[in-house]
């Protein structure tokens, strides 16, 4: 059964977890360009990951083709160890993908996301080519469905909806971006309203923000289109860190990005606080985005076991609620074997040194800063340093 | 070469990373249990775990054979989906550890650890008998050398090394204490003489504190071997969790063990600082425990590149000290892209409604209860239970 | 010369601080009732922390009749150790602060605060008659102008400004509220409009949120009156605590309030940036409420005494920005004599087990609940007994 | 009765609390020099703090004699608004106290402290004067008892002991020291012995460190007197500040020391598990020092009331255990009037930005440069300057 037939009949699909975050940690994804050439480096490694979030109980893969359109891939080709062609990488992710996919009971989605052209200022035409050259390989490997997701700026997510639009199969939306709307300063509302007239049967957000904040955002997308009486299916796709002190665009600015964040990866129970709080506000589609490992797309799945009525296979090497502990030799230890108890831990830092908030970096901090940065974002690079030159 | 002709040599020998931990968090392991059955039911995810600590710069990678004893196997045994024979166990880990060493410069060491025998006071035939069956496995896979690591007791950690001394090869024995020594009160110092009497050449710590603490306990067995005048080389796998808020049983007490750790995961920055103390202090054998990530292995890599003169081959995928940073788009993470920053970035933990340390549990916190709990230790389970029981 | 005559040549107007928590501390206001029977009881103790506030800088000096309306004090009763009228206690307060404002620069400000009655539905004419209860002492003691203060809801405010007004003083109002307006709803623009429409020369808030909130409060204030073109004095007297974890209803709400407040307590250097932050807001009555001792007061001072020409009578035991420690015998104590250091300062609590925020208590964590309480924070005692007893 | 005669037939003695840091916030005191001139200056303020400490329950009043030697006021001469000589200083100190004392149950005690010209290798006789200069006045003024307080260094301590024992008067002597013992390493046993082998019938630590610290240094002292089989008084005046993270030389060397210490603040409630703690532990004079306020004074006295059979005066305006607060309007404040409440609650600090601790200044921060600094501590200021221009 495809993606809209699940939603419709009022399954809970659940998502997979991030790729660049995880795998630049097993050591294939270099931190900065975060391009996924590892789909032909080192197939191995990317199989083992989707493997992992299949267990886990991801009903969708994704292929790991984030950010792999040409322009991004030259760009950063300094970086990749040999020149390998973007239609190269774009395949091998969806054969990894397909692969996995097959071992259980799960749709492979081909994904596109934000490009450099767009944010230097390429018209319409040249944008849209990018998106279709990843489209001509999704359909030539026949994905189940698409996704457009990690946009700042709701004008090139419609673009990127409309090229997919064009090969007839579904299509999810997600922008990366928070309650303050886009970085045009489009509420969320009105960019859900405008990624479903463009064709899109999913929208919400990804990436950016931590669970409670992207949550925000979807009521927020939710809102928007019950005013305009329009109907689509909701998903979400978070961090796994918490990031209550972020400004508009989200944890790129906050100081710790993005080799410091481990003080702020959620938990399993922060991750089932997540999954319940997202199914009450009526999403169905249900994932994680960067840091979220395959424990983590696990507790959505045991949270949510009593809707579905089954538990993921890699349940077998988990008991719910912490319930392995009560063979632990130690009583105290034992005690931990309890929903109650993981419910109401506020695990400590261990960090007694550090803050517990951070002040973003950016000139996102002040209110006149951020509307210079808004009008400013879509410039060339070359104007955003001068700009911060001239500003220091 | 063998480690002891390496170490013999001065060279940096670095240890790989933590395989319980990492194979639960990806869906192989299960806490409380602990049991390495994942080497026949899922080689592939113990393979692809061998192989990134391989390339994150792992000179030796240890068999997966933790808590891989009979009495261990069996006392859990309701866990383990279907029985597994702890030879099959053992033998697998080993064909795995040799099948990904090949692939690169790395020994195998096969590894034994302490044992519910011990605990419930089976005497040293016992004990022994299930160590000798261990190794029986590792002469037949013609392992490297031998690791017995995880010893509260330093009695129990002797007896291991008598063992594994009968096979020829090389040993090396970690305990997992602290500063305050074994669960008999033995000082870190008394326990290397001991082990080094009974024929380790290579004596350290793993596992149950963080760098700091273990550290300083490695430097009070130097300190004992040195009053002795004994010689060995010294070795340090400690936790990637920050734990100063620890008791004399290290992290099993926290609050947050097993399931709310996050917080206190090292980052990168945080491991070089220990790869350099380590070394600083004479430690030629550096390696993790639990929560070390590939990424963590590397760090300790990249740390002591310019002492070794080669970077390891997960280095393609990252800059050192963040340098991939330098192309970002904006500015301020840009400015990101030098070791200043990192090295003195205080990372906060995005959860201000959580305190920074806990109070661990058990009857650790008041000397009394200590003791208490010290001449207990080797009780059975039951008495235990009583005490506890009492207590309250 | 007056408080407009003062205000009206751009002066910049020095409040006093918090009396009843400053007086709690030293043994002479009980926490609950808050009462100032003081005046009566220990003269020589209000008398003190009048003087202290005088020396510190205050350019006026508030009679201590906070809650020293008929209903109130006879609400608590039974609180007070010999029956004591409220004639009695407000005649005590204006001569006390009379008798140190002649020993300097100050001038004396009647002031009410919001009533029992008003609480408990009673009407406006019974309102009215508490407010000029006080007021006739107020005139007969001559004091030179009045402020109504402590409001949580416009409507009584304005009816004390109405009271007050007749006595043809000059008449400033604040109320205790944060950014979200008061406890009907009404926002801190429309409070503002208000008050001035009824008469009042000087508006602002006081109390129940930390400076940076109440900034906020004043800013939207400001705002409001430019939209309706109407022109007043603005003032702000906070809290000296901080409180970014305020709910709508203030600090009252927070677990903390109001013996556990300590690690919220500003540092004169905090001090210092609220009042320049003041300044910069066009705000020229700038004092402080709740938690404001003397060095609080001196801070406002000292960080102004560039634009004021002058430093306080307290200065002179007070080395701006720590010089006085120049000569300390420690050279590392000597580096901290210079303004960066203490700017910058991020002071630790000294408390590892306690969190940085906390969860205010009440119904006014979630929207629904705000409201809820809006529409009964009118209603009797009982009836909210009785509501809390069904949420539960 | 005299000290003794409480002491000695069991009696709770209750001390006073801290001065120079209250006066300083009262704006009578300057921070660096920390003299006592406000004894000439404004005794009314002097007075009304001894009266504040009386009603909250002290036993004992000090005179406000803290660093009034003649080589220290000369020293900070500079700093004094009129140069005003010590045996004023020292003289209007004894009679305010006395003052104030007569108003209750108090006893007088004449303080002598740590001296320059100790510090800067005066020889014995010398030192010795100065004590004696300051004992005339307290002679003639008639003081009940003496107290030698704050010294880092056995051997000036002793010298004080030896000169105050002249008089026939009672002494008791305290040291600002932590566990680790005084400047030249003397252990706090050793020290207690000494002392009390000097003349002192009462021991003990005061200032320097926070509750928890005092009392293990002052069950160190308990233990050494045990050892030696002398007898003494014990007596524990400590901080009123949370400093988990001191090292050997105390609080001066935190970052936050003077101008940053609010959030470290003791709560009334930690005061009550101090004086619980204290009493314990066989220590029968409980009082405070620097950071103690009147309310803090009063939660000793209502924690030792069963004990002691009455309540201070002060008490009048508390409701032990917060059950003020059960007349409170909303019902979820009125849930704090209990002792559980307060007695749990870990205080956040509303400081997200900050850490809960922080790293000493000085060179106290290694073991090898706390020996540098301890065999240099009695040099010079110049050499003291060279050492750490040298060090840099």
């Amino acid at each position: 059964q495809g993606i809209l037939e699940r939603l419709d009949a009022g399954e809970i699909v659940i998502g997979d977890g991030g790729f660049v975050i995880a795998l630049e940690k097993r050591g294939y994804v270099k931190a900065g360009p975060w391009t996924p050439e590892a789909t032909v480096e080192h197939p191995e490694a990317v199989r083992q990951l989707h493997r992992e979030f299949l267990r886990a109980g991801a009903n969708v893969l994704q292929t790991f083709t984030f950010y792999a359109t040409e322009d991004k891939l030259e760009n950063r080709g300094n970086y990749v160890a040999e020149k390998i062609s973007c239609q190269k990488v774009n395949e091998a992710a969806c054969d990894i993908a397909r692969e996995v996919a097959d071992e259980g009971d799960a749709l492979v989605a081909g994904g596109v996301s934000q490009t450099p052209s767009y944010l230097s200022c390429k018209d319409k035409t040249e944008v849209k080519a990018a998106f279709r050259q990843q489209l001509d390989v999704f359909m030539k490997k026949n994905v189940d469905f698409l996704i457009a997701e990690y946009f700042e700026h709701v004008e090139e997510a419609v673009w990127a909806v409309e090229v997919l639009k064009e090969s007839g199969k579904p299509v999810a939306a997600t922008m990366c971006i928070g309650p303050e709307g886009d970085m045009h300063g489009v509420s969320p509302g009105q960019c859900a309203v405008q990624l479903v007239k463009a064709g899109a049967s999913i929208v919400g957000v990804n990436c950016h923000f931590d669970p409670e904040t992207s949550l925000e955002t979807v009521r927020l997308m939710k809102e928007g289109l019950q005013a305009a009486k329009l109907k689509a299916h909701l998903m979400s796709q978070p961090l796994a860190f918490h990031t209550p002190d972020c400004g508009k665009q989200g944890f790129i600015d906050l100081p710790e990005f993005p080799f410091g964040l481990e003080p702020r990866i959620l938990t399993r129970w922060d991750v089932q606080r997540y999954a319940r709080k997202a199914y009450d506000l009526g999403i169905r589609f249900i994932g994680g985005c960067c840091g979220f490992e395959p424990y983590h797309i696990r507790a959505i799945a045991e949270e949510l076991a009593p809707e579905r009525g089954f538990l993921p296979e890699a349940s077998e090497k988990h008991g719910s609620w912490g319930d392995s502990l009560s063979m632990h030799t130690k009583p105290w230890v034992r005690a931990r074997a309890r929903k109650e108890y993981w419910e109401n831990l506020k695990p400590a830092s261990g960090r007694p040194y550090c803050p517990s908030m951070s002040k973003p970096d950016g000139w996102g901090v002040t209110k006149g800063a951020k509307e210079l940065m808004q009008q400013k974002e879509a410039t060339t690079e070359q104007q955003l340093k001068e700009l911060f030159q001239k500003k220091k």
